[in-house]
């Protein structure tokens, strides 16, 4: 599946993802009271309102871009209509040839991580049938509980052509309470030797000469992302916390190996909540998804700016 | 909240907690073809062979046990159809009077942990009405994000009077890979460090004499249980692995403070596949339910015996 991702990547030259993570404070006042009105505010309303506001966003960016990342926490929120809409924002960014990352940072024990790959990037199956519940090609993986809690993820990779992205080093302010902590003798980061997990993985679920088993780590963090850069160099990383959360380009090339591979960086409420932007102001509400589609090309430009 | 679950442990003299894992190959056969011959080998099938079961235990259990623990992943894994049914049994466990414990091991960035948060133990609100989307009363969070992950589920737990079972030290095999390592100049475990971060977070949200932040460890490491007992008085710990895992009620006289609270001990498969095993064979797959309400009875003897 990591091939289908760099072929992608390759064809739009454009190694960013789109987060597709709409909160009821980024989906138009307009187009959510269409749905209001219709049905009332109810979550079934929300639920329509997300799927139509991602599908104009998609539509707009969709030839530019090689992956969207819909973080499934926000549909979860509005319940089983929330789910109902990733599930059909899934199966909508496929149809229009995206690979789509779920981004649903799950992990437990043995048997229930196998539930969770099932769900995400597998097959559950019902006597002589099997269905595909979530259907993403790749899924986040949180680590905390070990190598038995991520792989049956890996297993489900190679089973299905799909792919991971584990967890290592995360954006927010507070990451590294736990993930900097200096373990061993040798008094290394715990993410460090997160990412030397992550290489052993991905050495199970090759795909080309990169694997299938990738790694989270934030864009805020570029002097970290250098030393993890060079831990695992068969493994993409994805790349969170360009934009709204403060990353700029310029921190971005410690991500990428020197191939120009090996990064993929995500933007969400700065692409999809573009026209409350002042800098896009000038579309107007109406035309939210074409200010989403300026800004792909602007972090295009940024990104490619960065790294060339 | 936690006073609440301590109230009904007291009430019913029995600090466990039945685990709601229904898989296909623990539903009986006989329950399954009922709804095959209905609606085929479907999600829909499946989500509705799974309340059926979880009613039928739960029927038979209720009048001995405080609370449940629904492992969402389990019903992750049917789809839209399998979460419907999550929802259902939340629901049908709190009209039983049964407090339930979300088993979802969710946590994110702060402002997708408290999507999260309001999935779960809180509220969405839309437009003028708010909505509690999977309603549990508790629910588990992974710790590897750091406070800012954790924080919005606390400050739903004050709004609306809900808890949290912190990940600790978790009960598979391969939980020491990253939650042992030795950190900082002290050279304790990376789950001491987590536990004390539980005592701090769990001091902005007490509820009588404990806090609404619980802890899980695993039965399955018991000599580090004494050492966490210590560093999290004040919290609740949520003790899987006991039964199918391996533990016994002699491993768990650790988890419990000297009050003899402090700990409610949770057992899965041991219950809700009780007919499966050999020494319940006798009721036959038909009588499932009187099968779980014996291993119930058993249970709770088992435990009273080892921290009476």
């Amino acid at each position: 599946m990591i091939q289908k991702l760099i072929d992608k990547i390759e064809q739009t030259e454009a190694p960013i993802v789109v987060g597709l993570d709409p909160t009821l404070a980024i989906i138009p006042q307009s187009l959510q009271k269409k749905y209001y009105n219709q049905t009332g505010e109810t979550l079934e309303s929300v639920g329509e309102a997300i799927l139509s506001f991602n599908r104009a966003i998609v539509d707009a960016v969709c030839d530019l871009i090689p992956a969207v990342k819909p973080q499934i926490a926000m549909y979860e929120a509005f319940g089983i209509p929330g789910l109902i809409a990733y599930r059909q924002t899934v199966e909508y960014c496929r149809d229009k040839g995206l690979v789509v990352i779920g981004d649903a940072k799950r992990g437990d024990i043995g048997s229930t991580s196998a539930a969770y790959a099932d769900a995400h990037i597998g097959r559950t199956v019902i006597g002589e049938r099997s269905y595909q519940a979530f259907n993403e090609d790749f899924v986040t993986v949180n680590p905390y509980l070990g190598s038995d809690g991520v792989r049956p993820f890996i297993e489900v990779c190679q089973k299905e052509d799909r792919g991971i992205f584990v967890l290592v080093k995360t954006s927010n302010p507070s990451s590294g309470e736990f993930q900097d902590q200096l373990v061993g003798d040798e008094k290394r980061p715990l993410y460090e030797l997160v990412a030397e997990k992550v290489a052993a993985w991905g050495a199970e679920s090759m795909d080309g000469d990169y694997s299938n088993v990738g790694a989270v780590v934030g864009a805020t963090y570029p002097e970290m992302a250098a030393e993890i850069r060079k831990l695992i160099p068969q493994a993409y990383i994805l790349v969170p916390g360009y934009g709204a959360q403060g990353a700029s380009g310029k921190d971005l090339k410690a991500f990428f190996n020197a191939d120009g591979k090996g990064a993929i960086v995500n933007s969400s409420r700065g692409i999809i909540a573009a026209y409350q932007n002042e800098k896009y102001a000038k579309f107007g509400e109406a035309n939210y998804a074409q200010a989403s589609r300026q800004a792909v090309l602007d972090m295009i430009d940024d990104i490619r700016g960065a790294i060339g």
